[in-house]
């Protein structure tokens, strides 16, 4: 069986698991007031030239979303997202259950957002009867794969800005945007483009972990609280500083990402020339192949992977393959032969 | 510097490590629906003789003390707790946050709840502008280092369910209570007296996780949703799964509290000899000594630990120094000796 | 200026206030436990022929909603709503606020949720990563001035009970909807049907207030404490109980609504005989003219109405009309007349 | 019987009844946009000559309690309460609801917070594992019946804003306390000297209606969002602008309210003189005599009132007598004499 069904199938990378077994003996303070998270947040202050930020270390990307909105909100205010946004379809109603009512749009399959999404939106809230939108909530990796250039964040962070609207970013596949072969974002670019954004480590490498670059002072207050109160505070803190060191220090992070890339790429072009389509422009680790309802029985034995949604064309599925740092050549030469027979 | 501030300063115990390094690449389900946790849970509910609980997995104590919280009550229900419990003074209103008023009770030094200490609020609370009581947490070990007898939890457990109240125990230290020398209590006492109860091991050997049983079938339904709905979910969840069967297989868990408990034994009995006392009769890994002011400068260049509060006696601090897998006998014998200079 | 812009412009019919005068100094008890809400709720009970149902008076709409969801929603469920239901576009996120995700359908222009709409939300949901869908929200009369006919409620309620949905009817102008030409359901149908409805008395002739029937034994335990703890416990409850008893002993409630469908319907009438299309085909007191842009500032002049939304006609406005007990046929001839000039 | 359980038995004053029914049928703007909530507000603003004051009307106590605290509290921040303070212990834990922990504090007889109170709060709140104290609330006149002097309550203020602390009042008898024979308070001192209080006008002559004043301008942002949210919005919300004008425009609220007083306090005095001390120093109209449990058959027979608690004599209650503008010399005296045979 070839592994493609998500990218948080394997544990971390040895050498983060290395660093891991190295400290466990140390003795640190807990609750993240450790050296290994102070320096992976300076790295990652400098990598993002970002003096002022305030890095703040998670478990997972469904705890960080909520967490994250429910610190920079007020009960009175929603997040606008994609329709197809992770918050909105796939978190069983955690930002609901913060008090906030997501301001779902519906985009293309690109699954991207502008500001012609956000404007009626504003427009239609005035009205006090109505949440206030204060924030836009948006994913780069997309979940289509896609990544958002540097115009189209240039776009919507102004219009955030004209409007009152904070800008998060779930950065859960950030390593895969920034390692695309389309991406001209660079770190200090999302940095200064939107509030807060985050670098997760869960799906590219680590065992688990989530950083959040908290930009913009305002919303910088008392966040250690909110995190705390949430269930959020790892008691072992250290154990994610220790992680984005390893990952961070050397570019290890952007490695492991380019690979998997890498690997999708081939993984589409070969799923392409054997007569597949795809769903969305994919440049990252994700790929969304149109199969024959015919074909899943045999996918079903070579590989694992998911169920994406009914194709418009008729008896037609889309499908979702996944790589990561831990998938191999032979995976996809092997899927692709085995297919291809 | 001796290292007794707390139980989680350090990582994991060497061979749930290994565990951890063994099983990273096998490629495992996400989301818990593997077999480490299959299994764990299983060898959970044998532990516990009780086939019908569920066994959830959750990353961190205050984690997994909102979420049965918030699972288990109706809004307008509170919780009754010890002034002192963890969920009342340690949390950052982690419960609160979910909608539920925490009925705080003082209690004694022993930090334990007693029937006693329930029936006056239930009278009070029979008037409906008030919430109605409906869940009863404590600790085992308790936050004064203390553990409930068989005979007390009985008597708690019938109270209880003679009230509609549930009995939910936080075991953070359950492994320290139950390796007490004055425990007598059992994984399936637990089981059939409690509603739900957790195996904590963060805090006994593990890098992080808490083992949930819920013994109770009408609190089981939907459980999983509200854990991903809170972000408690962990995506790589066979991480819990391998260290809780690495711990629990062949009685690790125990044999490394028991090591704990018998440091922090020898060393408060070490103390009583220095003439200190303590503030209550630990029998687990954390004790509570009494301490002239004056002590303390020479007590921080010798060791961690924490302020606990004022004593009683004026110019006396409580302190609180805490033992784990990791401390040493010459950790206990060197911090006596220079104390005793 | 002629008065169409709301149902909730006016004060109380005269026999309303009479009772609120004639009792006002008899001293009564507080909170709802008084002669005059027993005898309104047993006065409802049965007109419902539903000996079983708990009866709760409220104070308004937006408050009884979000109270009602709240007390029989567990965290981890949503409630299924169209689009256009009041709770999702008019109430400032008050059901997000209580924790609660709605899922949002896009309905006809009738405003209405059919069995077909609910299907493809339960076969998505069925993933423990989304919210577990728990509870139909339905509105009768709905926002588009149309009316639920029997087999149609039927035909929801069997599609519930067959999938573990719980009905709930926002009945804020239950009163219109029951005596529109074009409704063949009774108060016992809806008792029947649904788990819990509400009469609505501020848009029908009252002051103000709401008489929630649930008429589901499950879902009544304790819900005075829940409605305490959402603020929707008035202090001088009689003022509900008096008010719904005068509207209910007698029919006069039904007697008010009947004359404003009939304004309504000769309003329409008349629009449409001057060439104005409707949005939707109204039954009750709501009407939804479709108007050119440039006949607004004469409108603007002649009375006060709401603009609903931009018409799918280029150049073209809906907007609403809405006529109450206090509508006199001089309103609907003067305003058609004017028109006609 | 004579009636003293508590100052809401009654309806409204003459006085507001008229007002009530002479505007019926104007037809006026919704959810509070019509000139009487106007002129009622500009009213409040220059008894308080506050000009920036934003005025807000909500339906009752527990709702504008509820309210101001979730609108002004972020949320990881608690609130600073005596022990004995409605939201603590009457209002079924509606703060919790919102998300937030009252941080309660036990104070003496005369139920009042002094700033020895909150300063222990603060030290120990420093610690980021715990809640935030952000504002404290208080009642004037307090559950015990007696009043906060303006020196008491400059010290609290000033505490207050040396710690960044809100001072949040709670109005409900807020009549009581500023025509109490211990009042040396004005409408301007509590405008200057808190973030926001009420003016209640459900326990003083209105049918129902509480007028919050809010001071502090960083507090006003889209309070208008979060009443409706909370569903503190009254659709015909010129019921409670009409009322606060009837009793505003003239002293009519404060000759209702030393009415009461000079009664409660003749009852007092009565009490007093036929043996019976008080659990308080009132100088409202809330009294609470300690009796003889021998004695309360015979007050069942004659009176309402409250039972409070158990006394700290042997075989003795502390009860509650309420008067409100509605109880007459009479009553007193009727009362009196009957106790006296």
């Amino acid at each position: 069986m070839y592994r493609f069904q998500n990218d948080y199938s394997f544990g971390a990378h040895p050498a983060v698991l290395a660093a891991l077994a190295e400290t466990s003996m140390e003795g640190n303070a807990g609750y993240g007031a450790d050296p290994y998270c102070q320096r992976a947040a300076g790295l990652i202050r400098d990598l993002c030239r970002c003096p002022q930020a305030d890095v703040q270390f998670l478990v997972g990307g469904t705890q960080t979303n909520l967490t994250a909105i429910a610190a920079f909100l007020r009960p009175w205010e929603g997040v606008i997202s994609a329709e197809s946004g992770h918050i909105n379809g796939h978190e069983a109603g955690a930002v609901e259950a913060t008090g906030h009512k997501i301001l779902a749009v519906p985009v293309g399959t690109d699954g991207k957002l502008t500001p012609a999404h956000l404007l009626p939106i504003l427009k239609r809230h005035a009205d006090p009867h109505l949440v206030k939108p204060r924030m836009v909530y948006l994913s780069d990796a997309t979940e289509s794969g896609t990544v958002y250039t540097k115009a189209e964040l240039i776009a919507l962070s102004d219009c955030c800005r004209q409007n009152g609207l904070l800008l998060f970013v779930d950065g859960a596949r950030l390593g895969y945007a920034l390692s695309s072969s389309a991406n001209d974002l660079t770190l200090p670019d999302l940095a200064a483009l939107t509030d807060a954004f985050y670098i997760g480590g869960t799906k590219n490498g680590a065992l688990m972990g989530e950083a959040l670059v908290i930009s913009n002072p305002e919303l910088q207050p008392d966040f250690f609280r909110i995190k705390k109160q949430l269930g959020g505070v790892l008691a072992k803190g250290w154990l994610l500083g220790v992680q984005f060191e390893a990952l961070l220090n050397d570019g290890l992070y952007f490695t492991l990402a380019r690979h998997a890339n890498t690997m999708a790429e081939r993984l589409q072009a070969g799923l392409r020339s054997l007569g597949y389509p795809m769903m969305s422009e994919s440049t990252t680790n994700q790929i969304f192949p149109i199969v024959p309802d015919a074909l899943l029985p045999k996918l079903d034995r070579l590989c694992t992977y998911e169920v994406w949604s009914k194709a418009r064309v008729p008896e037609h599925t889309v499908i979702r393959l996944v790589t990561c740092f831990a998938t191999e050549e032979r995976d996809v030469t092997g899927l692709l032969a085995a297919l291809g027979d």
